[in-house]
């Protein structure tokens, strides 16, 4: 009982819909066996779609059809979709959350609209105004902890204060590291330096009691270390990510080119592909798909758009990984420790 | 004597100052016999350095040593910087090239200050309120402009737009390109998407003519050729910029480690020492150091505050090359046509 792990799945979320969250989920079924799934969508194109595979007793029965008459569409404002689509499989799938039907939900969908959904639903943990959108990225020595990546675009100080707070609750209770580095997101390291937001910001977390505070950190710093827990507004933390997966690919193509120009290179490049493989595996962006809505009371995790079905496959094994960690309790506990932000 | 090129260096800014700016600035003076440097710094300094250096007479003939009593530290506030630093090693270069002396400028020193001056000094293009500071970015199908990339943290819709108009005429200009595409950086494509800055930034962008904007862009379409010219505020382009180099020495780093795992690995990297340096040159981010301050009425090329001697370098080619190219009469010609901005 207690190792049974049940998620909500917005089927209609993402750029492709049940075309990709539908065989991620099946594909995720069949890897836990101690896994269900909700997925909650437009149930006869599901089960249009469910036909067309043959599947096992044993992973079908674990998977629960919900029909949902709506969707939220990609471009919709979120103050509309919390206004007109409370039908929607994004607004329902966060709905099963809050009463205790699933331990929690996963979409690829409008950003916005399963933040606005989330806050109304969910509700906040005590002292959290807004939930921030946080991953992990590797660094040099293993990973830290970004947030926000774009739940919020425009911040305030007391924002980014209560994103360091969570961020450091979050490598504290999940890593276990006793007191978390906490680094601001600037253009330098100078105290001068930086938007009129960052250095309030600063002043703000400085008087913040119980954080391992070290200042400002640069871009160029994010993936060195420097700091376990990297705090930006949401606009700065996702374009800086997105930067650097597009970089990413261009350098998996440019690596591609190089190692296929002639014979001679191919033949070394099939026998380094065991190495090349394993580069490329540490650098997939879409391994890193899955991000939390951290600060809600419950998990809400936010894959990709564009996700194809293995990055929305690992979004639901984050989401899995963050029920079995218990993360949002342990935030909620320790967030108590933390004198009120407001 | 057209084909001269003077270049002014100001030898104390940046991380290291004299240190890094003497070798590079000799190095440059070996490999261009076209070139004569104005070093402008602590006197006494540079010449007991340049003692250390056994110098062909050919080199040294095209040095200009000039005394700089003051220099600006790399965390002064640029307004304090204009008022009490007259005589430092910065105004002093940026003012060279005001009286006509020298051809461009090449500074690692303080962004904020280097702004400072050349909008004091060289003065601002007509129609243009604040330079931005522009570097090329490798593609998939070639490079893209991008800008701001640090001059204006705190950006007005306005001067996005300028951003935008400048970056068209240097892509036009530099590459004769016809209609260069124009993104402007944002979270998602979708029209509701982003802050208030961008949202507003866009209606602008969208009412001006004559230029080929294609809309909002994402963080992942920066590497892809997408746009030619990448808009952004200053905040955002260098935190995104400087993360995406971050990103790169941690994989060069990882690619080092995975390939000298183990003997046979050591030895698949030596037979694939040609291809893995073709990459890695391809992708160092000191080949892309060295930035223009764009809408200046001059040149004034800004260099990494960390550069090493290698990077600054290159910043000092950067320079020889737009003076070569004559960039800033090219895009102050095409800037006239564009209808006043204000």
């Amino acid at each position: 009982m207690s190792d049974r792990v049940i998620l909500s799945v917005d089927a209609m979320g993402g750029d492709f819909g049940p075309r990709i969250t539908l065989p991620a989920s099946l594909s995720a079924l069949r890897r836990y066996p101690f896994l269900t799934i909700h997925l909650i969508g437009d149930k006869p194109e599901l089960e249009r779609r469910l036909k067309k595979q043959r599947l096992p007793l044993s992973v079908v029965s674990r998977l629960v059809l919900v029909h949902a008459p709506d969707a939220v569409p990609m471009d919709e404002k979120p103050s509309l979709a919390i206004r007109n689509r409370q039908q929607s499989s994004m607004a329902m799938a966060v709905r099963l959350v809050s009463e205790g039907e699933v331990d929690a939900c996963v979409s690829a969908g409008n950003t916005g609209a399963l933040m606005a959904f989330g806050r109304l639903v969910l509700k906040m943990q005590p002292g959290i105004d807004r939930p921030a959108i946080i991953t992990s990225v590797p660094t040099q020595s293993g990973h830290c902890y970004m947030l926000d990546l774009g739940a919020n675009v425009d911040c305030t100080p007391e924002n980014l204060l209560q994103f360091a707070i969570m961020g450091s609750v979050m490598a504290e209770t999940v890593d276990g590291i006793a007191r978390p580095t906490v680094g601001l997101l600037n253009v330098g390291e100078e105290s001068i330096k930086g938007s009129e937001l960052v250095r309030m910001a600063n002043e703000l977390i400085l008087q913040q009691e119980g954080l391992n505070y070290i200042g400002y950190i640069e871009g160029s710093d994010v993936f060195s270390g420097k700091a376990d827990v990297v705090v930006c507004d949401g606009f700065v933390g996702n374009i800086a990510l997105k930067s650097c997966e597009g970089l990413t690919r261009l350098i998996t193509k440019k690596v591609r080119h190089s190692f296929t120009k002639n014979m001679y290179r191919r033949f070394l490049a099939m026998l380094a592909q065991p190495v090349l493989r394993e580069i490329q595996a540490q650098m997939d962006p879409s391994k890193r798909n899955g991000a939390t809505m951290l600060g809600l009371q419950g998990i809400v995790m936010k894959s990709h758009g564009g996700a194809d079905r293995k990055g929305f496959g690992y979004a639901l094994d984050q989401a899995i990984s963050e029920v079995r960690q218990n993360v949002p309790q342990k935030v909620s506990d320790r967030l108590a420790s933390f004198v009120n932000t407001h």
